[in-house]
C-alpha cells in the first residue's frame, strides 16, 4: 500500500465530497431555473437552446469557486447558488457566441455539436443573448432571501467581470492578435480580461455573500488573481498536451491558427512551471485567509490544486 | 392665423424643450460612460464599435420614457438617468445582433452602414454583447447615489424585459414565424415581447426611481404596455407607407421577407386605427394618474402622442 501522507489524503477526499454536495445543488438549480418549460416556458423552441447550451456536464468551476468563498467567510448560501449559477450563465454564454462561424468557428465542445451547429446561428446569438440576461434575473430575486445591497454589488461585479473592461475586452484583444507576435504583459493582459476576470469574479462574488474584512478580500482577491492566470496557463499546456476526445473540445486549434498562448511564448515546460508558481501564490493567499482565523478554506485550496493539475 | 387650442400649443412646445433638455443629459452621459476613450478605453477596437452602435443620434424613446415616468412620480433624476442610458444600451445591442447576417441581414441602420459592415461580424457580436453588460453596470454605480433596493430593482425590471420571457423571446418568436400566417393573438404575443416588453420597462423603471403607490404602478403599467404595443403597430404602418431615406433603414422589409405585420393582418387603415385606440387607452392611463394627484404627467401625455402619430 503506497504511502500518502495525511493531509493529501484528507484534503482529495474533501474535495471530492463536497463537490458533489455542491454540484448537485448547482445542477438542480439551473435545471429548475433556465428556461425550465413547466416553470417558465421560453418561446420558440428558445429555451431548448438555452438548456442545451447550460445543462451540458461542464466542469462548474466558476460555481463551485463562487461556493468556497462564499462559506470560507460564512455567508449566505443562498446568495451564493444564484451568484455561482449566474457565473454559469455568463461563461456558458460566451461559450455559445465564441463558438460561432464570425468567431471560433468551432464545431464541437464537451463532446458535443456546438449551440449554432444544432440549433442554427440566430437561435445561438439569441440563447446566448438570453443567457446573459438571465444571469441578472438570478443575481435579483424578488423573494427577500438576498438582501438588496448584496443584489446590487453581485450585479455590479458580475457586469463589469463579463463587459469590455472583463470578459468581451479580452476576447476582442484575442481576435485582434490572432497571427501577432504578442509579448509577454500583452499575452497576460488578454487571458487577465478574457478569462481571469470571470473567474476573479467568482471568489469576489461568492465572498461578498457575507461579511469580509479588508484583508480578506485581499487575499481573496490575489487567490483569484493566480488562479484566473493558472487557469488558462494549463488551458494552453493541455491545447498541445492533450487529445480532442479528453479535451471534448478540438485539441491544438490554438496553434493551428497561430494564436499567441503561454506554450508558444514560454515553451511547455516553463509554462508548466510557471502553473505551479501561480498555484503556489493562490495557495499563499489561502493561508493569509487563514492566519486571519478563518476556517472553512479547505475547498479553496482544493480547487486551485485541482485547476492547476486537471487533465482536461 | 390659424386658430389653436391653448392645450395643444401648451403641450407641444413643452415636449420640444423638455425633451431637448433630457437629450442632452442622455447625449452627454452616453458619450461619457459608454467605452469613453479618455475615461474607461476598451481593447483592440472594442470601444469603436460600442460607441459606433450607441452614440448614433437615435430617437432615444426609451431614455425619454424612463425620464418621463421618474418626473411623474417624483423619483431620483440620477437613478433615472442611470436606467434611461441603461435601457438604451440594451436597445443597441439588440439592433446590432438583429442586424446581423444571421439574423436580418441588414447593413443600413439611420442612415449608417450597420455595425458589423463597418466593424466585421465578430467584432459586431462582441460590441452587442459588451452592451448588454455595460447597461448592467450602469445600473450598478458604487458612489451612493442610487440606494441598493432601486438599483437591484431596476437590474430585475431590465433583465426580465431584455430576456427570454422579454425582448429575446420575442425575437425567437419573429424568427420561427417568418412566412408563417401568424394569427392576431400570436402576432401580439410577439410583439408584447419584442418591442414591447422593453418600452414598458423604460416606464416602470422610471417610476421605480422614486415612491408610487400600487394605482400609480398599474396607471403606469397599462401606459407602458399601451405604447409598447403602438409602437410596433406604426412601426409596421411606416414599413408600407415612409421610405428609406425617412425611415433611415430599409422600408418594406418585412412585407418583402414575407414577415406577419399588422398591416398585413389588418389592413392599413385599420392599422392606423388601431394605434389610435392604443394612443387613447395610454392617455387614459395618464389620465388616472392626474386624478391620483400626480402632476408632472404632460411629458408622458405628449410623448405617447408623438410615438403614434410620428414620420419616422
Amino acid at each position: 500500500m503506497p504511502e500518502t501522507s495525511a493531509p493529501e489524503k484528507l484534503s482529495s477526499f474533501r474535495l471530492a465530497g463536497w463537490s458533489a454536495e455542491r454540484l448537485d445543488q448547482i445542477e438542480q438549480a439551473l435545471s429548475g431555473w433556465v428556461a425550465c418549460p413547466t416553470a417558465a416556458p421560453a418561446p420558440a423552441g428558445l429555451g431548448d437552446a438555452m438548456r442545451y447550451a447550460v445543462l451540458d456536464g461542464g466542469k462548474r468551476l466558476r460555481p463551485l469557486l463562487v461556493m468556497a468563498a462564499c462559506e470560507a467567510v460564512g455567508g449566505n448560501p443562498q446568495a451564493a447558488l444564484r451568484a455561482a449559477c449566474a457565473v454559469e450563465l455568463i461563461h456558458a454564454y460566451s461559450l455559445v457566441h465564441d463558438d460561432m462561424p464570425c468567431m471560433d468557428n468551432d464545431v464541437l465542445r464537451r463532446g458535443k455539436p456546438t449551440v449554432h451547429v444544432k440549433f442554427g446561428e440566430a437561435q445561438a446569438l439569441l440563447a446566448g443573448d438570453a443567457l446573459q440576461a438571465l444571469a441578472f434575473e438570478f443575481l435579483t430575486p424578488d423573494d427577500g432571501s438576498v438582501d438588496a445591497a448584496t443584489q446590487a454589488g453581485l450585479c455590479r461585479m458580475l457586469a463589469s467581470a463579463a463587459g469590455f473592461q472583463g470578459m468581451a475586452g479580452g476576447q476582442a484583444i484575442d481576435l485582434a492578435s490572432i497571427g501577432l507576435p504578442l509579448n509577454s504583459a500583452q499575452l497576460h493582459e488578454m487571458h487577465r480580461l478574457k478569462t481571469g476576470a470571470l473567474l476573479q469574479a467568482s471568489v469576489m462574488m461568492g465572498a461578498s455573500c457575507g461579511p469580509a474584512s479588508t484583508a480578506v478580500r485581499k487575499a481573496l482577491h490575489d487567490y483569484g488573481a493566480a488562479i484566473g492566470l493558472a487557469f488558462q496557463v494549463v488551458d494552453d499546456i493541455l491545447d498541445v498536451t492533450a487529445d480532442s476526445a479528453t479535451l471534448g473540445k478540438t485539441a491544438g486549434k490554438d496553434a493551428a491558427q497561430d494564436k499567441p498562448t503561454f506554450v508558444s511564448l514560454m515553451g511547455l515546460q516553463a509554462s508548466k512551471d510557471y502553473a505551479q508558481q501561480l498555484l503556489a501564490r493562490a495557495l499563499e493567499g489561502v493561508d493569509r485567509l487563514e492566519t486571519g482565523g478563518l476556517e472553512n478554506t479547505e475547498a479553496l485550496r482544493a480547487l486551485a490544486d485541482m485547476l492547476v493539475n486537471r487533465h482536461h
